[in-house]
């Protein structure tokens, strides 16, 4: 160190901060160092302490929300020198440890659960662990004194509805999500009370409800389609349900929005890449990862937040997939 | 902890054990033990020291497939009790310091770039660094001395020409990726290989360049779309710009296949969800995120593994978006 310090011009401690990656020194110094500490074929002993990691758990499928939700947090967690880490606790585990006992191995500060398929057992262990965690966007029902970050999910559903009823559709269609999932529930739900509101009831034979699939969407679109007095337009529970439905009227050759219009829910990437593009409730993915960052470091440091649930809001964006009906 | 023990009726040390997550307890009783702690209102001050990660680079572009990249990653990291970090390089860093400089602060043990766009400079920092890298499918020219694992690009172009022309296809326009990527090129000299063995050598006027997105599929589509005797299929270099020509097709109130043969590259998990479904060339991500955290592994264990580049086979998946030509 003392010879790179003497050729570089700078204190030995300024090469010492460069080769632990630590702040204060100038760019420019910087790489003067560690070009100093290339040519002089220092490789360094990876011995230093590692950061700990603020550890985001995801569960298979909601993993297409995945890559935003990991930006969102990133932009948070970066700001400590904290390491942002990943879990699919979808995948086979060993026999012996669940995925709980694996993640409290690692020692994270904090942790995000970007699922909702925690057991009661999980929540004890992580508990406690005395390691912090916040819940993000649980489609089923959060353990209890869990802080957790949504969306808007209730007032998506009205905005859908209303787009809907404003273009003058009155055979509306719901596909619900998951029966034991509340935000499905909220959205279904919203779609009721706006189409109560409107004065245009929300017909039984022309509601569905099934998991958040590409096949599930599929299978109810053609289920709906096929009905004598099928409905001029969908609501679906999410992105991937309208897809579905998007190849149902594909298979029925019917034009999407001529013959039927479909709204969404999340705003995926590839709602923009469909034909016609998408008109969905946008799920701000990212913010909601910030938040969640922003909500478990606050435990970390110690705080009492005011605030154990984040409730950020929905968008409805207006594509090419929803038009007044033909038979208006 | 003596009385949690006592309690559970285990020896002290088996608290312990389960306190800081250690294997070597049965299941039921680190459950016991768990309960009891939270029945005693025990919260664990988390001072332990945090696990090193291998911390995957993305860089914005990539991320859709960063999900299966990361997942085959976790596969082979997990059982090290490593973390596995996420960071993508595209996000608006701090002005004083590069994502590189960053990345070192974490000392991660080992680290997988997952993009195409380093610089010399990360290169020579990362390498003075002592941090063993793998590049995962770089796009562009990775650095030299670079361990890397990709796909067989060549052979995946190969497999894709092949399987139109075996259809009947002879007017088959190609729409490569960014020039200075390799892995574009390889992809369009491989068909213009295989058409030319085939004796129905590629046009000129039926290739085209562009970036791997949306937009540019939409708009080479369209114009390839308008040539006066128009291409019958469309091999792309990605699946997004697939997905842009079937929009452009849609926009021509052209029909895939029946009008036109479109094939990908990549195989998204939205191939499989337009319509009609996406004849592509998979690139097993999953498996180049294992194979690439296999190889980093091996370099913190200090092997010296026998090959520094791994490829992994493509395989062409023929689904509905591929037909013999109408004017055959």
């Amino acid at each position: 160190m003392a010879v790179i310090a003497r050729l570089a011009g700078v204190s030995t401690p300024t090469v010492s901060r460069v080769l632990n990656g630590r702040s204060g020194v100038a760019s420019e110094t910087r790489r003067q160092v560690e070009a100093l500490l290339q040519e002089h074929g220092y490789r360094r002993p990876n011995v230093a302490v590692p950061a700990a990691s603020v550890e985001v758990v995801f569960f298979g499928l909601e993993s297409h929300l995945g890559i935003s939700i990991l930006r969102g947090v990133e932009r948070v967690v970066r700001q400590r020198d904290l390491v942002v880490g990943f879990t699919d606790v979808s995948m086979p585990g060993s026999k012996s440890r669940t995925w709980a006992d694996q993640l409290l191995a690692r020692r994270p500060v904090g942790v995000i659960a970007a699922h909702s398929y925690f057991t009661p057992q999980d929540h004890a262990l992580l508990s406690a662990s005395g390691i912090p965690m916040v819940a993000l966007d649980p489609a089923g029902i959060p353990p209890e004194a869990v802080p957790s970050v949504g969306a808007a999910n209730w007032s998506g559903g009205v905005a859908a509805a209303r787009h809907l009823l404003l273009l003058g559709h009155r055979r509306i269609a719901v596909i619900g999500g998951p029966v034991n999932s509340l935000a499905a529930r909220a959205r279904l739900e919203a779609c009721r009370a706006a189409m109560d509101a409107a004065g245009v009831p929300l017909e039984g034979r022309l509601v569905r409800n099934g998991e958040f699939f590409f096949e599930e969407g599929l299978a109810l679109g053609r289920d709906l389609l096929g009905l004598a007095d099928r409905p001029t337009a969908v609501v679906c529970g999410n992105d991937l349900q309208a897809l579905g439905v998007y190849e149902a009227a594909r298979l029925a050759r019917l034009s999407i929005p001529d013959d039927l219009s479909v709204i969404g829910f999340d705003d995926l990437d590839c709602s923009h890449w469909c034909g016609p593009p998408l008109t969905t409730v946008r799920q701000p993915f990212d913010e909601m990862g910030a938040a969640a960052a922003a909500l478990v470091l606050a435990f970390v440091d110690g705080e009492v937040p005011s605030q154990t649930r984040v409730e950020l809001p929905t968008t409805l964006m207006v594509r090419g997939s929803t038009a007044p009906p033909r038979d208006r």
